[in-house]
């Protein structure tokens, strides 16, 4: 059997490997266009701000591992330009090559958005979602004095973190009201305080074009320019489907419709990772979610049903955390606005309270629970100390589909330095017993 | 109505407050043996080490709060020593009282376990779970130079670690294999390392008898006798129901039997906290789960159904974390040894992994799942580092009955610094794959 898989990233190489773990015998093939294979994004802020020192530390593993521990063909530099039925057309080394195929994976990810403005093609002017330019990145962050950052997503405030940490003058331009749009504006508003300490945070405002000689030299926006030797554009992904879109079926957002076992509308063509949607375990509904966890997931699933075996990916919550600086942030499931705008009847509890015993010194958590009016919990959001701990907890809890009552059940383990006896989590299921006459 | 409370320990005053917050008009009474309500013993251990400075902090709320704000007649340094239908006898202020109770409810806790030893009684020979003496330990501690601690559950262990931080020489005696012997073996090796870098650890030892001629000078065991200035017994706790045995049916703990309304043999009489049974809801079966978290929400509980409202107590886990210097210690269900006494067939999975991105430099944690044969956990144990946040999320995961492929797609959050993308929970769950013939 031939198994070609087209991307080398999360979902790719751990289909690959999945499918060699329960085929040995079977023929692997990985076409990857870059340089890079099992690559972790993830990891660039980390990068440019020097915590992590080498660029090659951000690959799991490198191409000969795969080949020769896993025993899979993987092709770098490997650019796939047509894909039909049984066969891939494949430029490498200069030359078009034709590969033949009994079972097919698209796990081509995902790239940065552009803006489509003026002279975005200034160099200097930048994305970081793709580990190519990582290198790049850091050598123009360290040479520039000021630097402007475009969009402030988990991308955004870890690269505002990453240059401000270089002792750069960092300008964030964001077009919503708030930081971290996706967030309500409770726990946004933390978050910008924390922000306007470190970096100019300019709010509501529209890029509209670049600016520099021969390179760039200013952002202008709606309201105002910014002097900048390096602009980092970091204003979301699209997903890569370009050469699958003739092929098999596209969602509403442009990435591959996957059933639970990551099989596209067609025989034998499988999706999963950035490029796919799957089931967004709180609505429901097929949703994109292009985030690491869920893409090496996606990727297991693909490769285990290739394989010819059976399992099925429940799907996703979103869930996600970040920091910037001393303030955790962190979210699953959906916040008030999205709740609205999916047409849930919600219920919220906001509160702020310490993470910790009430005698030791640290800080406050504010954390948001919104549910719907039958208790189940549609999701949780919060900023501060001790944020992971319970994102980590409110995930699984919204995996397994809990109510208020759970959230206020569920027995939480109490140990001073880390937690409370009345954890928040539990305050906020006891503020929401009261909007829905639970005594 | 006129409802009796015997005990102002955390169920009690939770209950107390429950009733006046949905019965304002009733008469609350609650009877307080020492000069304390609202106790936090949880937080003696850091009181002894001096991060909690001021013994006054590990109060929640002081006496005058709950009369003045809400409305609880509170009475301290009040001994109830007959409890008959409708009344109770007390002793307060050197006088014998009579009150007359309509609903009642034990909350009269736990008290530390004595050895029964030689010269138990000698002074310098101290337990720790009653917030009455750690004023007492604290003193005794500052001017020891020899400390030995009879015992390593979880106070014997943190108590460890607060003496050694006064700079004192410790020995822990532990009659049992390895210390924290509710942990399996190979996360014990872990927690046995790191406490020996710090104290004298005495394993399979028994004390056999105190020495001293004003007060203690040594202990005593069946394998040699180590010098001291302060011996701390910390063996564990019995439920405090002497004056509950006569009057409502107990378990098989002697701690008070009751319902999911933490309803008593007896109408009308309720039991909550340490000095009562409840769910665990692992095993289904009744249990005696004496820690703090369990105990607020079963006075909770107790306070909703004395109100004449109706709320059920699911039960508790057994969660609880931990830590000694660097390591952090954490379990919730049952350990292996412990699935087996309870006649389960169980598979396990242990591995040590880094709890975030392969390039932070963090440490290691090493992880038990412990599963039934039908895929369902039944509990997990950790010690390293990111141990809180994966026995808060496994927390979760108990109490909504989850089983090992919940485990492996449960969504968690992933950020480099404090997570992985395929996060230790979830590496432990795949390895049960393979023993349970999931592909």
């Amino acid at each position: 059997m031939n198994v070609a898989i087209i991307g080398g990233g999360a979902a790719g190489m751990t289909a690959a490997s999945r499918v060699k773990a329960l085929r040995p015998d079977w023929n692997v093939m990985v076409f990857e266009k870059t340089n890079f294979v099992s690559h972790a994004p993830c990891g660039i802020p980390f990068y440019v701000s020097g915590i992590v020192e080498y660029f090659e530390e951000l690959c799991t593993y490198d191409t000969s591992f795969f080949k020769s521990e896993r025993g899979i063909d993987v092709h770098t530099n490997s650019k796939v330009f047509e894909v039909g039925e049984g066969y891939l057309l494949v430029e490498e080394e200069g030359k078009e090559r034709r590969y033949e195929w009994d079972k097919l994976l698209f796990a081509t990810g995902s790239r940065a958005k552009r803006l489509n403005v003026k002279y975005e093609e200034l160099d200097g002017v930048l994305c970081v979602n793709d580990i190519s330019n990582a290198e790049k990145v850091k050598k123009l962050a360290l040479k520039s004095e000021d630097i402007v950052i475009v969009g402030s997503g988990y991308i955004g405030v870890e690269m505002a973190e990453a240059v401000t940490r270089l002792g750069k003058k960092v300008t964030v331009v964001e077009i919503a009201e708030r930081p971290l749009p996706e967030y309500d504006a409770e726990i946004a508003a933390i978050i910008k305080s924390e922000m306007e300490k470190f970096v100019n945070l300019r709010l509501g405002e529209r890029v509209v074009a670049f600016e520099g000689k021969d390179r760039v030299e200013k952002v202008v926006t709606n309201r105002g320019e910014y002097k900048c030797d390096l602009a980092i554009v970091a204003v979301g992904v699209h997903p890569n489907t370009e050469i699958a879109k003739n092929f098999v079926k596209l969602g509403k957002s442009e990435a591959i419709k996957t059933n639970s076992k990551m099989e596209t509308s067609k025989e034998n063509v499988y999706a999963a990772g950035d490029c796919a949607e799957s089931l967004n375990v709180v609505t429901g509904k097929q949703d994109w979610i292009p985030l690491a966890t869920p893409a090496n997931k996606m990727g297991y699933v693909a490769g285990v049903n290739i394989a010819g075996y059976e399992l099925h990916y429940p799907g996703s919550l979103k869930s996600q955390i970040t920091s910037f600086y001393d303030v955790e942030i962190g979210k699953v499931g959906l916040s008030e606005h999205e709740a609205i705008r999916e047409g849930y009847e919600v219920i919220s509890s906001f509160i702020t309270t310490k993470s910790t015993a009430r005698y030791f010194i640290d800080g406050l958590i504010h954390l948001k629970v919104v549910a719907e009016r039958s208790g189940r919990v549609l999701g949780i959001q919060a900023v501060g100390k001790g944020v992971a701990m319970r994102i980590y907890a409110a995930s699984a809890l919204l995996y397994r589909g809990a109510n208020v009552r759970d959230l206020f059940f569920t027995d939480f383990p109490y140990y001073p330095p880390v937690s409370r006896v009345w954890d928040p989590l539990v305050v906020a299921a006891r503020n929401l017993f009261r909007k829905l006459g639970i005594p």
